[in-house]
């Protein structure tokens, strides 16, 4: 059993409880799971116990009842028993047409991070997602700076996701054991601070940000070209859609937050710098959450030939984080019983866009993939 | 040192030849060939030291004149020095516009294999490379079929690259090794009748069918989704180009050889079988040598979202398959040196489109590539 | 009040039925319709009266019961009115997987003609509309031929487009006019015989080939490279579809069918011959009737610089044929009401692929849509 | 004869002048001019007469030597004799890696005003043509604001395209008749002021903006549709190249000046507004001048059907405006001699992205041609 809390149901947990229920149905197939149900841990063994948000119109309401802003088709009833708690905003709404309302508006940070781990030592989750939006942030570095944060109450230096690791320590600390997957930009296992207050707290993490969309596609097409050893030229590439995420992204600052991301895939995957532009570009609302990339890609070929890709693509955003997220909850349960806490870099190189730790770079997917395999071991 | 001999002085052979020499030089940087000059055998040490074709129009003349008709730039002074040989035709450019003469149009089949063998002992090459035009062909399946082909002058029943093939056997087991590089869509490497020749005369094959244009690349993003067990809907993939290839796969005949090739890369790297259309699909001679490419493939991601990819390129053709013979020549020699006789899994892997022995599929490309650097070893 | 019979209950005539119903009960807004509801003759006018067909599955069937195969939302129950009635096949359904049933079978072409004539005559159809599977067909250029064909049941040498064809002409002698819609590629308004035919028998022939697909969208592209005095070097265009028509297509025969057409619009366009490739090129079931479609354009600008342009598209088939009838059937009430018989190349120019007469060309579809707006004149 | 002045010797006007002087010898064929050689007035009677810039490495020399950094081919001789004089800068060139240097350095605007129309009356230009790099400006709205900055020498409120107009009509009261082309985005036959001082001066304005690159191309597939009566959900259209006007773009007072163009050509040509994002993306330096291109479009057919277009392209940016001036010039000279002073909507409808004058809308560019011919009269 893998007992699951989440943190911001928004599209992407949405559909993961939504598709989760019906695979345990057998309604559908189990696609976009890399690991499909061949774990150790089976899908019927995952159950969401807990659920947190800060849009005022979602507290206290079902899942079922949110999950319908997300999807036409039928919900599956299951989901009505999961009432959505207050979690923290810290502003990670700020500017978004959402009124928000967070633990923190009547309490310390100190009190806020009491309440959770209490919270979470009744609802007992071994795994606590989060998939927030996209915040404006700076990293830690130190894990007394981030303690100091936390008490000295300066909430504005501090995230939601942020708040949320650190309560997720805590709590693990109490109970021997959990796993916090971070899946949005906000540098947990990238951050110091977090992995050796882990280390020491039994908690596993496993980030940053979900291997969704263009970049792992990005990531294989450029090992493609680098085994052929084919000179990059220039890569463009360009995302459009129109869910919370990209409307978040319009903000500057929350942009701003990728220039803590490490040096780029583009580096750790050619063994060179080229020249690219690799940046969500806008919003576009009725594109929903099927966003619509392209890319273009100049290399030279032998005899100095210069040839051109153009990838284009329709890509539902959510449901391919969702299906990630599956996995990831199995593998944090496993992480836990193997006591592997700290961050997990096998796990990471293959589902995060910015695996952790800060040290580790970039893989091709499919080299990563065999990594994860090798971590699994009976695969 | 690694000697060539070049078997159709088309194309690739000229770019071959013109980038393999401005690299000597160095005028030029090394894109484009895998392995780069991380071999222990150099660029330095390639000498090209014969070439055949059956155009009457290039038969004695040099590679230097030839060579022009294919690139605009400065041909190399040292490639004056090849004069291009009559070889075997057996009506591989039928239908084309082009005046064609074969040593067999005055000689058997046998006698004409002689006079090859004998040229070859002459020349002495560690390594043949067939980059004749595509052909329509009929695998042998036994060396006892072949040999009476050969034998009994059945010369309807057998193809200029199958004609060469058994020559370069002859040639090995004179000499004591040598390698046969199929680049073409003649199966070689994949019918049994050559392999079991190759290991009794300590003859090297690699083939089948150089691994360049789109499906290399098909195979990577197939490999991609494969691993994230999104469910493939359907694959549509185009080709449209101006060299002789495209021109010859307008022939029915030739396109149909299509038939002898293996189970496709759709069901060795999916798993499964999917509706798909990957063909060469026309001729359109303003495009020269730089092919344009499009795929569609429509998928099945987590909660039944589905997604679309499509993939543009334009690709000079010739180049990429030029790039790849710098490696296969170098690596031919090595095989020799370790007596690997037979057809090698682990370069035909990564190299050709149709791998062989027969009975080995299509692995990732990405794989493949680790499979390949641990035989050659010391990468 | 215009009345419409069908011949060919495939998708297009489903989605046609369907589309019109819904529209009629206000359910959905007349996108797809070029002129809209702004003609003198209204949507709420349009009546489906009869439809023939020689599939067995489907003779004696209602348009409701057929449609269910062709659109999974919620049929107008308006459609169990309208049984389809058996047609002519001459073995148009020839190599696909129906089994077929026709007039014919029983009787001579002449009796086959008189019987459509006399259901007719009881339906009082004002327009005729022939959206039949795509055969291969040869015109033939004079009328007395046809009248012999028909007379002597030479049943070889005429398709089941031809005999509607004629069968149109004499309903239309008999009751006083009438139009015929020929929305497939056998030449109709192309081929004198009927539109001289048309001429003497007061009938009206709109054809041939509905402008659906990447066709239009070439031309007014192509036309905008030829404003510009961009010199076309060369277009590849591709299309893949899952439909019954793409099934079809497979059929080289049918493939022929292109042979008799006019002239490329790249000719009529860009005032010049250039290479081109543009045909239908595969059949793939996952597709459906959402084809997808592939063109690459590369084109000289000012000062030798060389451009491209690439175009991919999922289309539609189906609906897009299926909203240009709409405005067809009232264009061709309103060509009976002003008696102009023969065939009307103002409206053929913007509906059409091949629009007729024979000696007309295609134009660029922006200028064609001027034309049709003058001859319809207070828009 | 026409005589040409130039303003802003880049990119744009070296690709002019020396694809200009290449088909006046018989070189090149006159591609990616609309009009060809069909004026009265023909390409042998083109002059260019002078130039000018602000570049301190451009100035004092000549055109063939600038030109040289643009074009790697044989520069045209006859472009030794014109020397590049110092033009009016204002901070045109602020956040460029350039070193600028003005008239205005040392003398008040008005006397840079008078230095230039005295400049002018020496070299005797027909027409001025206006090819700086984009600016940040704000419109004047009124001639006497206008003349106010000009004589207040208020130098932080007007821009060197301003300067340069307001000197044009100047000139043109002086000598009878002139014609100022702005193919830049700066407000000029949108701006009510210089259109009233244009009327009273004998200067013909064409402009603004020159309608290149994706833009005219998005609004003729958008007429495509409309005429369609397809309706359009949603646009995106991405641009990025290496040209020096992506680099000032990335400038975001730069990119503002869009704020001041008038309501977009999606509602002028759909007849509706609809959700789109349409702007320059982006600088990749190894792209150069020929930028890369792409467009999604969705929209609704018949019986609400979704369908999809992607456009891609690679598009040279400067011979694309280069080739509109070979025109520009001929119709400039050619509305002097009619007196049509002031704006010329049937010329800016189809030779610009924002044609002035303010009141006047976009057209489906394919109609505009039509209205062009007409206004040309003789073609």
């Amino acid at each position: 059993m893998v007992k699951v809390v989440i943190l911001g149901q928004g599209y992407v947990a949405s559909i993961f409880a939504i598709g989760l229920e019906r695979i345990k149905n057998g309604e559908i197939k189990p696609y976009g799971i890399p690991l499909k149900n061949e774990l150790p841990i089976k899908f019927e063994e995952i159950k969401i116990v807990g659920s947190y948000d800060v849009d005022k119109s979602k507290i206290e309401k079902s899942i079922f009842e949110v999950a319908k802003n997300y999807w036409p088709g039928k919900i599956p009833e299951t989901l009505k028993d999961i009432k959505i708690k207050k979690g923290v905003h810290l502003k990670s709404l700020r500017n978004l047409p959402i009124e928000a309302e967070g633990l923190e508006d009547g309490l310390s940070l100190k009190e806020a991070v009491e309440r959770l781990v209490e919270e979470w030592k009744s609802l007992k989750p071994d795994v606590i997602v989060n998939v927030c939006t996209t915040e404006s942030f700076v990293p830690f570095g130190s894990k007394d700076k981030l303690i100091e944060t936390i008490e000295k109450d300066k909430r504005e230096e501090i995230t939601a996701t942020q708040v949320y690791a650190y309560a997720a320590a805590l709590y693990a600390k109490e109970v021997g054991g959990a796993t916090f997957v971070n899946a949005i930009p906000t540098l947990i296992a990238n951050d110091p601070a977090f992995v050796e207050l882990a280390k020491e707290s039994n908690l596993v993490i496993f980030g940053d940000d979900g291997a969704t969309g263009a970049t792992p596609l990005t990531a294989d097409i450029l090992s493609h070209l680098a085994q052929r050893n084919r000179y990059v030229k220039s890569i463009a590439q360009f995302n459009i859609g129109g869910n919370t995420d990209f409307l978040a992204l319009t903000d500057d600052e929350r942009n701003k937050s990728k220039e803590f991301t490490k040096s780029s895939i583009v580096k750790d995957i050619l063994g060179y710098e080229t020249p690219h532009f690799i940046k969500p570009t806008g919003f576009l609302e009725p594109l929903g959450d099927k966003k619509f990339i392209s890319m273009h890609i100049e290399y030279i070929s032998f005899n100095e030939a210069v040839d051109e890709l153009v990838i284009n693509g329709r890509i539902n955003d959510s449901p391919a984080l969702a299906g990630l997220i599956v996995d990831l909850v199995r593998l944090g349960k496993m992480a836990i019983q193997r006591k592997e806490f700290g961050t997990l870099y096998p796990v990471n190189a293959f589902y995060m866009k910015n695996p952790g730790p800060k040290e580790m770079c970039n893989l091709p997917r499919i080299l990563a993939f065999e990594k994860l395999k090798q971590w699994i071991g009976n695969l």
